[in-house]
């Protein structure tokens, strides 16, 4: 029976101020990709989240991201390869302790935004996040694109788990269209569903121009931070399974 | 054969300000009490300055303190006992990480500054922090004076190891001298070596009135930040050392 | 004719994160408190309120709080004089360069959260305020509660500005009943709107025991991040209006 | 009668770390770049700079860095020219309030580190810097590398003040040998003391390639943070008031 993951990001509140639906989305994810503190969320955030995905069975990814919260790890900017090894071992130690002691586990790590963008194009960074989580734990998954970071995983003999988009559309590559080109989101619901379907029933996705490209979905990645994103949720999962696609985690 | 531990605080440094002489006092001391990030520290820093207690092998601590960078951690803030045990989880778990993942281990946890100050006065929060170094890890010991945090510590079934001081003079009840008082520290180092050969042998302290009270040394607290610490750490070191005591982690 | 100022915290987003309906309230008050990067706010968050509420033509006041973001500024924190001292010039200088460089100015200062609260308790904090907006500049009015800081401007000669509450009740001091008490909040918007009529046409609030206290109200302080703020701030303007009272800055 | 400006780098302290050796420092240079908060500095170490510097009859900059403490402002972040300019505004507006509350006046501005070099080469981004300056005090002077930041501050009306190196060598272009270029360092300090002496008298610096390149003069930028630091200033200043250049603040 064919399967798939869903992961989003969650526990990105700070202090006062509330960021996503993460309550709502948990009903509909099955991994969450958790803030560890510096682009986002904050011990008690953490906290929360962890003990909310344990109760709703979701598993518990660490989700590091570069250190700047105004920016909300968004901004690139210029870190040796050992800076980054260490900020990973920081977040995702840290998120691990939050799991361990309320009697969970870490499942997996994803990076975030510009950390990930980073780590999919430069191969010394992306060995140094690759390292970092192989001294932590060998058996560690990261979710991966296909790209830079993908590679440094195997060499270090990780678990990878690919990650495709339902709203995003392909190149002939199997890149992400980016989203400065034109048609690089979809925005209809049916579509994305379908799209979907195809990358986990036959393992391909129709790229823009028209062709059939192979591709590994493993894990869906949802926005939680856009509007109507628990309905999405809710919506893909139930056509999923009606699909006879188990929805579950790696 | 009596014993008694050495620590210190180190791994204070933060990005390109330099705090402290770790790399000296590492020859001297038993146990490091290393800054989480919080007061001090930051990921670059706690990777070397782990990297540096396994080299010299000098056991692990983790320092948690309070998120106020610029206060260094010594400005008493009004924290929930939540809010405590989420912080300490935090700081804990990512030095935890930068041992477990360069080959080292965990070995202790002792609170920094203020927060040290509030667990020691306040039952509430002494008890945060015992939860939450229990939950971590049940058989993980806190540094500890003898105060709220050494019954909470208890209560949790967690090891103490008790802290004295060789610069600093005590009262009848077997606390420390306020500094605000006269008399409340110990210039002369010969009388400083002379209160902690006491301590370890006879379970006794002199205090400033006179008297001969009882009191627990498992662990001596060096400070590391002091002019002539590193001469201090060295002398106190072989002085014990020549009357029979060995300096050893607990 | 019997006028009143109504002011509300503004500015408080962070980042990618949203709090507040500032562009909505600003139709409804005459002055602005705007965050300072300290406990809310960041330069681009700044930028943003000064330009709204010049736009709005609502007064610009700094509104400087604890470095402690996480906390909101709420906790209290142990602070000596010149910190608070410099503090407050720090972040009223910053806010003040915005209102000037957009064409705008500075009209007011008032204090966030537990700064707010250390400096009506605490007469050494309180001069500290003062003395940083006297040395800033000697015109500029700072709103106060009556208690330490009401006092300490008129130390040194500083307009003040006495705030008082809609939806709070007094004691017979003429202070706020403590939220702790029984009674302290006044839900009924008709009755919140009747105290104030009393406040600014009489001079006088009844205290929660039924007497008549004579108390100042310059400027009347609505809560903006609370559900039917909008609302209530259209509501008690309309009706402060409708008896007469001129709604408008000090 | 020649004259040349001698500026550095100060207040770079924070919180419990020092860095520099600014009181010494200012019995030597003329005018003093001081942080601001973001890449270091922090508000009492900016008050306690500020008096040093009024004191010291040196002239007060505001030296604005990019949000990145642990990194000093030294990487560049990838930062619209909107989010480049309300920082601007902000750090500039608190150190001159700090200037103006104690009495004395800011002078000038220059940006610090990874903010420098990014407005030298990117015009969006100097044309932002240059913009803030302007719309803060349009007679503020900036001081600029001949760059992309100094067509920016023309095009804006602010003065410009051309900063030279003892320490460094030059291309053809008048431009700085890149450091990681060999010979891109000068180490004797009479080869430096007469690369000044050229630059102010001569109006030209002799190239690395041996060429007489015209050059700017207009102030000396001095590394405060270098061993040797206060010696190589005093050196500096004696040798160029020697020859009958003047040093002091444009």
């Amino acid at each position: 029976m064919p399967s798939i993951d869903i992961n989003c990001d969650m526990g990105e509140s700070f202090g006062p101020w509330v960021m996503g639906q993460d309550l709502e989305l948990f009903a509909h994810v099955t991994s969450a990709n958790i803030a560890c503190g510096f682009h986002a969320g904050d011990p008690d955030v953490m906290l929360r989240t962890v003990r909310a995905a344990i109760e709703a069975g979701v598993a518990i990814g660490a989700h590091p991201g570069l250190p700047d919260l105004q920016g909300f790890g968004r901004r690139t900017m210029s870190m040796t390869p050992d800076e980054v090894y260490a900020l990973v071992i920081y977040q995702v130690g840290a998120l691990d302790a939050f799991a361990r002691s309320q009697g969970g586990r870490l499942h997996h790590v994803k990076t975030h935004g510009a950390l990930y963008n980073m780590t999919a194009r430069d191969p010394a960074l992306a060995n140094a996040v690759a390292r970092a989580v192989h001294d932590l734990d060998p058996t560690l998954p990261i979710y991966v694109a296909n790209a830079a970071i993908a590679q440094a995983a195997r060499d270090f003999g990780l678990p990878t788990v690919f990650e495709v988009y339902a709203d995003r559309t392909y190149q002939d590559d199997g890149t992400l269209t980016p989203r400065s080109l034109p048609h690089a989101m979809i925005e209809d619901v049916d579509q994305a569903i379908a799209q979907v379907k195809r990358m986990v029933k036959d393992g391909v996705v129709r790229s823009l121009s028209g062709k059939d490209v192979p591709i590994a979905a493993d894990t869906l990645c949802i926005h939680g931070d856009q509007p109507g994103a628990v309905q999405f949720a809710s919506q893909i999962r139930t056509a999923l399974e009606a699909e006879g696609i188990a929805v579950k985690t790696i």
